[in-house]
C-alpha cells in the first residue's frame, strides 16, 4: 500500500493535481508538492487563487482573441499599430513569439486551432467568421497566415485564401526558409528546396 | 509592455505562480497557464483546493515525522513491522526512497534537516530530543543512521551516535560503496577507497 501511494491522502491528491500538468510526472510532482509544505500558507493560497481567478475570469478580445482582463487587447487598442494588416495564428502564444520578434507592427486574429478533420475541426469550430466581418470592414489591405506546416495548416491557409480572394485583400505567408544558424547539411530536402526556390537579391 | 508582461493581469499572476514552483521557469509557466485554460472549471478547482487543502490540513506522525492524514502513520501502525529498529532519515523523502527499496521493514524517526551551523540549524531545531525519548523508551535495538554524506550529514551522524552511547542500542549507518552499475574508472576516490576497506565476504 504504502508503494506507490503515500501515507496521506492528502499529500496524494497534491501529487495527483500536479502530475496532472502537461509534461510533469509523479516524481516532479511530489517534488512540487513537498515544495508547498515550506511555502506560507498565505503563499499557497495566492498560488490556488491566482489560477483559479485566470480560469474563471479569463477573457478574450472581442476582435483579435487575444487573452485580456477587460474587452479589447492592448494591441488592438494600441492606435500606434498599423490597422491595416492582420495576422492569422492558430493560439496566443503564436502572438507572443511574434511580438517577442518586434518585427511585426499589425493587428492579430487567432483562429483557436487549424482545420483537421481527424480531431473533428471543422472551419466552423475556429474564428474564421469573424475573421472574414473583419476583412468586409475595409480598413484591412493584408492578412498574414502564419499557421503551422504540414498538411492541416495548409489546408486551412489554403481555406482561408479560397475565402478571402473575393475581397479586394492581399493574401500573404510568412517566409519558410533555412533558420539562422543552421548548418545546410541538416535542414530538410523541403525547407532547403523551398529556399532555393524562394531565393531573394542579396543586400548588403 | 507587451514583451515582458502579458495582455492579461490575470495571465500574468497564473504565470508567476507556476513559475514560483521550483524547476519551472516562465516559459513552462506560461504553458502550465495556458493549460489550465483548456480544462474544465471543476478541474481546475480541484487543482486549487487539493493545493491549499495538503498546506493547511497536512499533518505529521507524532512518532516519526511521516506526512499524514490523522495521528499516527501506516508505518507506525504497521504491527507487521519491526518495532525494535529506527531508521534516521533527514526529509519524508527520504523514507519514500528507502520505502521503495522494499528492503526495510523496520520503523522511521525523520529529523526534518541536518546540523548545519551555516544555515543556523542547530542540534535543537531539529526533532533529536524526540528520537532520544524514543529510545530511552526500551523497544528499540538498533537505530541505522541514513543520513547524507559530507560535513554537516557526517557532524549529524557524529552528534546521534555520541546522544546515543549512553543507551544500550546499537547504532549502524547504511553502507557506502561503488553504485550498481558504475564503472569504477568513474567512481570518486573516496567511495572507491571506503568500498575496498568495506568489502565483504563474497556470497553465490
Amino acid at each position: 500500500m504504502f508503494r506507490q501511494t503515500y501515507s496521506s491522502s492528502l499529500l496524494e491528491d497534491a501529487v495527483d493535481s500536479f502530475a496532472s500538468l502537461p509534461g510533469i510526472g509523479r516524481k516532479t510532482a511530489l517534488r512540487l508538492a513537498l515544495h508547498i509544505l515550506q511555502e506560507p500558507e498565505a503563499n499557497v493560497e495566492k498560488f490556488a487563487s491566482s489560477l483559479l481567478n485566470f480560469r474563471t475570469q479569463v477573457q478574450y478580445c472581442p476582435q483579435c482573441g487575444i487573452i485580456t482582463d477587460d474587452g479589447e487587447c492592448p494591441i488592438c487598442n494600441d492606435r500606434k499599430r498599423d490597422r491595416s494588416i492582420v495576422c492569422v495564428v492558430e493560439s496566443f502564444r503564436d502572438v507572443l513569439s511574434i511580438e517577442n520578434t518586434g518585427s511585426y507592427h499589425g493587428l492579430y486574429h487567432i483562429l483557436g486551432g487549424i482545420i483537421s478533420p481527424l480531431d473533428g475541426v471543422g472551419p466552423g469550430d475556429l474564428r474564421i467568421a469573424s475573421l472574414l466581418q473583419r476583412c468586409t470592414d475595409g480598413e484591412i489591405r493584408e492578412v498574414v497566415l502564419a499557421l503551422s506546416t504540414g498538411m492541416e495548416g495548409e489546408t486551412t491557409s489554403f481555406y482561408l485564401y479560397r475565402q478571402l480572394a473575393n475581397l479586394s485583400i492581399a493574401v500573404s505567408t510568412i517566409a519558410r526558409g533555412v533558420a539562422f544558424g543552421d548548418d545546410l547539411e541538416y535542414t530538410d530536402e523541403l525547407t532547403l528546396g523551398k529556399a532555393i526556390e524562394n531565393r531573394r537579391p542579396f543586400k548588403i
